[in-house]
């Protein structure tokens, strides 16, 4: 389903999902605790940024989603914490957008060391489609088009909230 | 300017400026950082915990504020640093409010460990009366009477923003 | 496994796994997003809360185990974003703490808004036995007896670092 | 290689306070709260972050300050608040370091809309220097002298302790 036809040309599958963004940082001071490596709730943070980056290299960066009234709220986190990364040290994070089900986007996120490739931590986090009172919307066709969702033909109608996200 | 008139009585001197809360807190693990001590940035969050109580017990919370359309953004902070408290330790912190002007509040904090009274930070944070927008406006009277404002005599119109805080 | 034998008097059950706490706070204003709601990474700094009440109620505070040595960082967490919560709003937090094998601690948490016990979020977090230094440690026998494992038999040393966490 | 010989070119004179080093970043959106800007803590995050690079373009990095037993704690902060800057927002942060003294570094810092140059916040931090413990301590010389403070004449002594930094 995530696959781009085999005949599409190479400019048309880009800003497709699934869709791959790398990202380099530092940690903050800010970010450690006392145990001398990044607090434990900072990746959901750094997950954040890379999410930022790849949309804006989708060419739809997430703030002009929630300017056109579409918001991505957080179903669900999972974080799994593999190695510890001190103030300073320089990390690389790859996030991996993809549709999950038609209601759904998914973010996988692996952050390692990189110079040494040493994992440090993984995780995805799901993201309902809502308005900006938070109620779950079916996601505009405009925006399936746009990433490429293949069941994007026109159904959807971003301006009738639903109870129950299908 | 600040004190309540001499004969108002007790139950009218509630819920007036200059009004004094002190809130206990502890440390919390995320708030720490490598050098094993609060990050320097955690009072200023600390600080708006004990507006946030000050508020309430002025019987004007400050969700109510922002739900008739009133914010109080900072136009300036000053921090102070004392000693060190770590995780865990159980804090002390004394806020008192006032008003700097018609236009402005001002919180004066200090924070204390609560057992040994050993100073830990303090500092003072002040505020604008803002609209939705983040625009200056002039105080509403429903507020500035609510808060005991001496100057409180009907003069501000809450609904026209004013582009230089007076 | 979890549960206390039958015979132990109520005395002996207390400080005993698997343990049980509610915490009552509100949604500080620094933890709120431009969405209106708390950020997404709020909820693990509220569960790191909640065990840190959890520990001191069963007689052990977390500071006095990394005092002692014994560090409990995470390995996973897992959250699912139920309902909004806004500034201001009480919430309502049951921490359970269990053993999740003989070198993991498992902590499941939920969250309800404290006035109608709407969910708010619900997760887990497991923790590794780590030294200082963050490398995996058997759980020392002390700890094991204090929390009523009853896998504890003198078998495990503290001052033995291992490679995987058994 | 910091100490600039008497002859030193204008080249070698790099290194010494005062020092001025720009950085660029964006807001990220756990940076936001309710009222649709950043936090009023954050800018004490960012000037940490414009400290970070200034250190490291000095060649000394902070990392190896502490790793050499040098801390820089802050002892004050000021902050002040022009305008808004929204997620996503590019800002532009100008720290300069200077000694306050012989015994302080002062870093003051503006932050302006990158592409309007629109101020949106400008302070200073404070900071002393202190042992592992927190306990303040005179400036190694052979950190004055790599930052070209004209007081550096191995006056100082590292490892002695004092109660009140001169």
């Amino acid at each position: 389903m995530h696959s781009a036809p085999v005949t599409s040309p190479p400019a048309a599958a880009e800003g497709r999902l699934p869709f791959t963004h790398t990202l380099s940082f530092r940690v903050r001071y800010s970010e450690t605790d006392q145990m001398g490596t990044f607090y434990n709730s900072r990746p959901l943070e750094w997950f954040e940024c890379g999410r930022s980056e790849l949309f804006r290299q989708l060419g739809m960066p997430y703030s002009s989603l929630e300017a056109r009234g579409v918001f991505l709220p957080l179903v669900e986190a999972h974080l799994e914490y593999l190695g510890r990364a001190r103030y300073d040290d320089l990390l690389q994070m790859t996030s991996v957008a993809s549709f999950a089900g038609r209601a759904r986007l998914r973010c996988d996120v692996g952050i390692v060391q990189a110079g040494s490739g040493k994992p440090v931590a993984r995780g995805h986090t799901v993201h309902a489609f809502a308005d900006r009172d938070g109620r779950a919307i079916r996601p505009p066709s405009w925006l399936l088009e746009a990433l490429g969702n293949p069941e994007a033909r026109g159904k959807s109608d971003p301006s009738r909230p639903i109870s129950e996200p299908s």
